[in-house]
């Protein structure tokens, strides 16, 4: 266990600067920030050019820095320099879902061969603990479900669009000029870093690792206002869901837009923050929120896994190991159940964008002004297929039963 | 690091009997419970008394128990049992709020010197994990305040009284008779309850420990149907909380009724849910909620404490031992701030019972229906002298500034 940190930081943009910051305000005589290394010279930075570094090794091969903070955005090369650091013996602590997502197993693997933690709380939903509670809490109960709202530009985006129903690119572009949305919204908008999300939540909870290949994910580009329209009709909201249920030892498991009774506690997460809806076979249903997002929030979980790193804290993956604590446990199967139904609600300003999807029960079709949508029940891997072979700007989400 | 635990468990009541079901309805080779005491030999209950013992020492002095569960009512009892337990070396996972605020400092030390865990996240809000992320999360950042819902009761009675504002006797009786409170719901309804959990949530959020006696608590036992219709015409909710707030290194803490914004996610919290909101410098503000009560998700909590014993766990105490992590911390002052004003609402059916109140600020009064009102800002310190020579029937709630 390390009696103090000396700290190598890869990245010096939103959460890398939000740790420069709060190391600055309040430092701690166990957790040194020894060198902080970008990659490009020329961009304007916060603070004086004479405390980077521009090349890797000055990180990777200082003995004397024992923890790498690794918060860049390439997911590529992130996964290059955790991977050195965890060949030289260095702890690391990264935000990054992509790469964790994408690299999963040989990461943790090579972790735990290499006797260091490997520590993300940050990398899903931001400052609320997820990641520890999946581990630590609920330890003899088997989870059941998961349902998290974990992107917080969707989740903003769909906040205004239910404030005042308008085009989606209006919106998107009005949360660009307001800092909401990247430039490039499409790992936000259509489910991407919501799906890099609920991988690692799924190993924590349920001891269940997927590639991202394998999940669906539905976003939200094609939402219009009167998709809202419905939805405010009947009472419903619709919030951008990482969604995992336990049922008979099979995961069901994918992201997409859903329409949830606003009675639902979840329905009330607004704007940027994020929330992860637990249940568990015993306690029954938990709900944890907050900052999703942001600076500052962000690099405040960063540093907490700091902290748990001088405690000589590594995730023991309790669930992949030892499964849920029944005799006949293993790790459970990975498949989803092929014959299980879900409830979609689907729709387009053109009739014939609808045709291709095909219902195994057909429930309802209708309009609402322009809008044509039909609502019916078809099993996961045939909508997974039909979305595949679609072009057409579609509006998919999850109806409620 | 115990392989196996072999647990005595003390009481079969509610929480008890949940662990045995669970352990029946889920066994685990390494979690075996040995022997069951109860107290009193007549009771009818739901298994076969051949499974029960009568005296304490067929656990206490059974060196092949290495786990104590203490889950009886009678807290002096209780603390009789858990002392014996930590002095034979065995470790303790307890439920019991009072007796723990009550000898906290005395069985930490103890647990720590025989170095034996002394576990209880069933004590404070049922299954939601509010010990754990205290101590393990949000690790670098300062807890700037904290504000519980964790009385099941009393949020029940609120819930209904805001469905139907009626008198507090009916109301309470109904409760009794639906089993959402107990025969005497002094503890529950007075604030004590709330309290004995503020206690743990300060020792183990700000590394403050204060004796029930030092903190005020103030119940719902007076609210009136025109209280709740004065909240609602002003778009606010009551309900009692567990309030801490941390500023320039005093801790402001009490238990009472606050009117709350309903735009504030707490307000959501009805009927026996819990719900503890936490805030931090940096990661600014979570809510944790869940199920804060009940036979089986209590007992899923207490089973939690078990798997984490399996781990080694025991809880580091990490914001008394070591203060937060800057360098002139120690452990913060434990007094209030004397000049520290709060605002209060305080009503009565007889304004002769309002006048004893006096504000060092006096803000407003008036009348709902019969009622009388009046709202003001005066110390804490002045309150509880108030409050200590009043005998009249006054609601006292805090109220929004």
């Amino acid at each position: 266990m390390p009696q103090q940190l000396s700290i190598g930081l890869f990245g010096f943009g939103s959460v890398g600067s939000g740790i420069y910051h709060v190391l600055k305000k309040k430092p701690s005589p166990e957790i040194q920030l020894k060198t902080i290394v970008v990659k490009n010279k020329d961009k304007p930075r916060s603070i004086d050019s004479s405390q980077f570094s521009y090349a890797a090794e000055d990180i990777l091969e200082d003995e004397d820095i024992n923890v790498v903070l690794e918060l860049i955005d390439d997911a590529d090369a992130a996964f290059h320099i955790v991977k050195q650091a965890l060949i030289q013996k260095k702890h690391v602590v990264s935000a990054n879902k992509k790469m964790l997502a994408e690299h999963f197993e040989e990461l943790i693997t090579l972790a735990q061969k290499q006797n260091v933690s490997l520590l993300y709380e940050a990398a899903v939903c931001g400052s609320i603990p997820v990641i520890r509670t999946l581990e630590e809490s609920f330890g003899y109960d088997a989870l059941t479900a998961l349902k998290s709202i974990s992107n917080g530009t969707s989740n903003y985006v769909l906040t205004r669009l239910f404030q005042n129903p308008q085009p989606f690119e209006e919106i998107i572009t009005d949360a660009q000029n307001h800092g909401f949305a990247e430039s490039d919204p499409t790992l936000d908008i259509d489910g991407w870093d919501t799906k890099f999300k609920l991988i690692l939540k799924n190993y924590h909870g349920f001891g269940v690792l997927h590639a991202p290949e394998d999940i669906l994910n539905l976003g939200i580009r094609h939402v219009k206002p009167e998709d809202i329209e419905f939805a405010r009709e009947k009472d419903l909201s619709i919030k951008l869901i990482g969604h995992s249920r336990m049922e008979d030892r099979r995961l069901e498991t994918y992201v997409a837009p859903q329409f949830i009774p606003t009675s639902e506690a979840i329905t009330g997460i607004d704007f940027e923050n994020n929330a992860v809806q637990i249940d568990a076979e015993f306690a029954h249903q938990h709900l944890l929120q907050g900052k999703g997002a942001g600076s500052i929030p962000t690099a405040s979980a960063v540093l907490s896994d700091l902290v748990s790193l001088l405690k000589g804290y590594a995730y023991p993956y309790s669930k992949v190991r030892k499964g849920i604590p029944e005799p006949e446990s293993q790790t459970p199967e990975v498949v989803f159940d092929p014959e299980k139904l879900i409830k979609v609600y689907i729709s387009s300003y053109a009739r014939e964008d609808l045709e291709p999807f095909r219902f195994k029960e057909r429930i309802l079709c209708g309009t609402q002004k322009q809008l044509q949508y039909k609502i019916g029940k078809l099993t996961l891997d045939h909508l997974k297929e039909q979305v595949k072979h679609s072009n057409a700007e579609v509006f998919i989400a999850v109806f409620p039963d």
